[in-house]
């Protein structure tokens, strides 16, 4: 695999071309793009939107059932998603009159592979959660 | 487990007590808390500091090696860790002269078994990553 789809794939946990958060330090491009989409995940109502949208049976929501969830305007719910859109969480299409959202859970799959400590890491401790 | 030890150790990927991001909607209270740790990711510094400590052999790191890696100011850089442990991402502790730094991998282990789909999920497409 090139360094190039290295960047773009991001890390797969398996051939250690594009080692996770953990295990060397990032350099400074894929730390723009990481930051990018982390920052996105940084607003409750962005992770409310997402955790509906990826929890949903189906696969699928219609924005017409996201916005009665909140008490905030549609323009400030399609912000929102516009913005996890952009990070490449979610996608969309529109069908008639109204946009249905999707995960893309290849996104998600490489966060969590970028968060996972190397095999042969020390065990987790049990004090110090905050989540 | 009761809800409120839930709502501190997050989801364990084990018991179905804390089910992740992606499998059911998030409450308001648990986004918020997840929300704040994301958003102190979001930021290319902090990911360049969290990994520089997570992947230095040893474990620790003082911030005398920390600062060199970045054209900040001392302040800035401390500001960021600052960000970093409230979020309970790392923990400090002052020897002497210096302040190191040291991951808390039971909070990266929670963010990555959050982001982990459930078993039976949809396998990943091929395209559309980003990171």
């Amino acid at each position: 695999m090139s360094k190039q789809e290295c960047v773009v794939l991001g890390q797969d946990g398996t051939d250690g071309c594009c080692p996770g958060l953990l295990t060397v330090p990032l350099d400074e491009d894929r730390a723009e793009t990481l930051a990018k989409v982390f920052k996105a995940l940084g607003d409750p109502v962005r992770l409310r939107l997402l955790s509906m949208i990826a929890s949903r049976a189906g696969g699928e929501v219609c924005v017409c059932d996201l916005t009665p969830a909140f008490d905030l305007s549609q323009p400030t719910i399609s912000h929102h998603l516009k913005l996890l859109k952009q990070a490449g969480l979610i996608d969309s299409e529109r069908r008639g009159t109204w946009v249905y959202y999707r995960l893309l859970p290849e996104t998600t799959d490489q966060l969590a592979a970028i968060l996972t400590r190397p095999a042969g890491a020390p065990a987790t401790e049990p004090a110090g959660a905050v989540i």
